[in-house]
């Protein structure tokens, strides 16, 4: 194959893995771009993503950093591997209002065994891209039967 | 106010905090019962919840956590204060199918500033409760204006 | 083996871990007790082991309560194998002046490739035991070459 | 006051803070470089820091990771004000021996009652700087009485 289509292959198996899990489709996250050892998703902000006082429920940007890291691993596996959270960490760093949640995940290392990967979620404010939380996760790496 | 009318008021307030969560009321996320410095929730299971492979999604076992240990923090609040997630972290212990998920919450510090609450998520696996998710939270305690 | 032979062997091995941990043992942390999936340590504390204003330095109950988790996951390891820590989140939850910590692990979940642990760090006060500090570790399992 | 007088205003605040820690005085790490906002440590390895098999102990890499944070967090408090860790997670991502390390902390985010903080601790290995551990922590802001 060629470098591009291997790249393109890789985009569609990650992709698969934003669409064929249900909860991610539901809360409307969606693949933006990836390659190996990173993977940067978006999430378009509605009513139903709130809580009280209009801010981001901290389970919707667990959610999108914890799926994107998931996915960062996911671009480093070999045939016949999947991946599953053993633990991660999330500091909510800002209260903000937003339309638009941007994530960036990347490996920090990887191992036989585990995984591990940090993500980024940002929130457009007015134009600018801001931090508002930091994720910090252990994936397991599992064969499939 | 008699010990059971404060009970009642307690539980109407903890009640409107998961009412009015959007997020939370949109993935269906209950109350279950609450008391000073705990609470328990519950949510049934269905096809939207899932990840690939048909397992409790980890952004949902975070979002029922967090919130169930935000509600516990705010059970030992006066009067004009709110809490936020600071921080969290949580172990996915197991993948199981399950047709329900528990949550208990209990304050394990509390300070002027921040309160600190653990809480476990166990799931309904042939009518036993199976321990699944482990969550440890900060909660930084704000005064309304 | 009778059953009082594998005890003590198994805490000779454990004992091994503590004595032969050079860090440990300069801090001056010393097993306690142990059985199958659990672990206590002690450490009489010393004007050393402060930061400023005589608190218990985080390093101190950090080390403690790390050292005793992964003796209590090396005490479900089968022959050859070994573990290292691969990430642990503590909360501080009481600056207190003390004499002596006392810490208690447990395993909560044990995996093929990693062992999930929960250590209490206890502090002696006036003859009471206050819970200082909690950790909550991810340790992975080697196969020793 | 000139910038520069502040400047090594700050280095001596910042300093003392290092040598008044009986703990991290007895472990051995000092300060390298501070600013606003960011602090720098170092530690030479000796045997007494490592744990079996010659690797540095996650207590030793605990300690440099947790004081740096609390340090970098110091750089910017106002007078009257100082910080205690509230709680850390610490990645153990390379099992590395090295004859020293370094450590480079930095504010995440900064609040009235609490300061989040990243750092990082590298190894000196063969004269190239490898990351080993990644740290976040979360620092409780305490007003002098």
């Amino acid at each position: 194959m060629t470098t591009e289509q291997e790249r393109l292959l890789l985009r569609d198996t990650i992709e698969a893995g934003f669409r064929q899990a249900a909860f991610v489709n539901d809360v409307g996250i969606t693949l933006a771009d990836c390659g190996p050892g990173w993977c940067e998703s978006t999430l378009a902000i509605t009513p139903r993503h709130l809580q009280h006082g209009g801010i981001v429920h901290a389970g919707v940007q667990a959610t999108i950093a914890d799926h994107t890291a998931g996915a960062a691993a996911s671009t480093i596996l070999e045939a016949g591997q999947h991946v599953v959270t053993a633990e991660f960490k999330i500091n909510l760093l800002r209260a903000v209002r937003s339309e638009r949640l941007r994530c960036r995940a990347d490996v920090l290392k990887s191992g036989r065994a585990i995984i591990v990967v940090a993500a980024d979620v940002f929130a457009d404010v007015h134009g600018e891209s801001v931090l508002v939380s930091r994720l910090n996760a252990t994936m397991s790496v599992l064969d499939l039967a």
